[in-house]
């Protein structure tokens, strides 16, 4: 159940639980910042990989003995966004400007004392492997460009967080990430043609986006290129309504399926009770004509 | 694509461009703080609920007349959780002992002046509909218990997020959280008979429960009650092996097609290429034994 679906009304008993036991989950931005990452193996580098992809600066302190060869690659792959030393973490002058800081060590009484230091200064801190310690967690993550999709078990199952990565993973069509790609662009010329935040030209923008996304096939706004997102706005935004993808010169997609994760399921099931029986249904008639025809010769004779 | 699968190396053309422009996905723990509320629109009542479920005291800071009815009932529901003051912000002695902030207002310039206040004392702070201003964005969300999803466009799709969260919706068995919930109360089970943070024994309980989610169905793992739990431990952790369920004296569910989005379709292909063109091709032998019969009969006459 998300929040938005939640009905709430002191009648409902099922709502005081559920407000409950969950975490914030948000996308956090790191863009400009700097994070501090304490160690260097497997974990560390799924660290790194994350706040590197986040647009972040990173400073690594591990021993050189104990690098993860996926760290090291990091380290050599981009030598302007890392900086390696080749140390453990030394005291409080480590978090001089630092904007997050993740432990991810063997030894949970240093990283006790990293993140104490860490809550002094106000700095938002994750010491992996110790949930007591966190003022966040991570999980298993799916990402396509501009979408990202996190699955959080609030500690309880990482396992089956990346089980439920595969899953959701194909739930989905592989044209997601580009569909928010156009939309987006389309969103920045629209905002550009009519600014504003807040109030009513904001709401109107965002109700016909809506619409648009409503309306319009997930697959289709892939095809929402420079001069479709022109048309778009001259027909659509300035006449206060969605052209179709038709009414603007594009040819829908031949539907997968995918976006329906039950259409699979129907577009078999149309099969095999239509188009799919004809074959063996008509060889089925070929072999029992020719056998009976064979029958009949035979008896003939 | 995840983070988990990328491959790393400085000969991959596309590592570069995918290690940028998105956000750190976390999970944000706020047992225990304190969250400042500005505003209480329908959006303001949106975040309400959210930080509410994350166990957090709420402060909101709204006019009265623009209170939304949720917002009112969750002020009404929550009176130990949600302190409610019917004025709008008035300067940096609101931040006192926050945790976090939220702003939800029409006012871009109100909002612009709370968010510096909160950058000076280093608070982490959102800006509802200015991302420029915000520390972290939201998105869309799914939960079901411990299990909690959520689906970010990083700013440029808010509505195709929406269409995302009903699509991964459909492609959840229901069963999920529930299976986390006990896998996460084995887990508790198995620190307490082999306790210890990191080192050796943390990487047997990680192997251990690792496995055990491979092996067995998710929907299956929903049957691991109290007395269950026990014999897993004792028949399994300790012998180092990981019994079935019918092993342990459960009976699997009947597979709904549901854990791997894969087989239905596999289910379906296996109908069409072996069972169910069984019927059509006997219908077809009979008609085309029937058909030529007919026609041979009314030669002979």
């Amino acid at each position: 159940m998300s929040f938005a679906d939640m009905s709430v009304s002191p009648s409902n008993p099922s709502i005081s639980s559920s407000l409950s036991g969950s975490s914030l989950l948000v996308a956090w931005q790191l863009k400009g910042k700097t994070v501090l990452i304490v160690g260097g193996g497997e974990v560390a580098s799924g660290r790194i990989e994350a706040v590197l992809s986040a647009d972040a600066k990173i400073i690594v302190l591990a021993p050189a003995k104990g690098l993860h060869p996926r760290t090291k690659r990091f380290i050599e792959l981009c030598p302007d966004r890392v900086t390696y030393y080749d140390r453990r973490f030394s005291g409080p002058a480590e978090l001089y400007k630092m904007d997050m800081v993740l432990t991810a060590l063997d030894d949970p009484s240093s990283s006790r004392q990293i993140v104490e230091l860490c809550r002094e200064q106000r700095i938002p801190v994750n010491a992996a492997d110790i949930p007591d310690l966190c003022d966040f967690y991570f999980g298993a993550q799916i990402r396509d460009g501009p979408l990202q999709i996190m699955i959080s078990t609030n500690g309880s199952g990482p396992r089956i967080a990346a089980l439920l990565k595969s899953k959701l993973s194909g739930a989905l069509g592989g044209y997601e990430g580009e569909a928010i790609t156009r939309v987006g662009e389309l969103r920045e010329r629209l905002k550009e043609r009519a600014p504003g935040i807040g109030g009513a030209v904001s709401r109107r923008r965002m109700k016909w986006m809506s619409q648009l996304c409503n309306e319009w096939d997930m697959e289709d706004l892939t095809q929402l290129d420079h001069a479709m997102i022109a048309r778009l706005l001259d027909e659509g935004w300035e006449l206060n309504r969605v052209p179709s993808l038709r009414d603007l010169g594009g040819k829908p997609k031949v539907k997968q399926g995918k976006d329906n994760p039950q259409s699979t399921i129907q577009d078999l099931n149309a099969i095999l009770h239509s188009g799919s029986t004809v074959l063996p249904a008509t060889l089925g008639f070929i072999a029992g004509g020719v056998s009976i025809a064979l029958l009949l010769m035979y008896h003939r004779r």
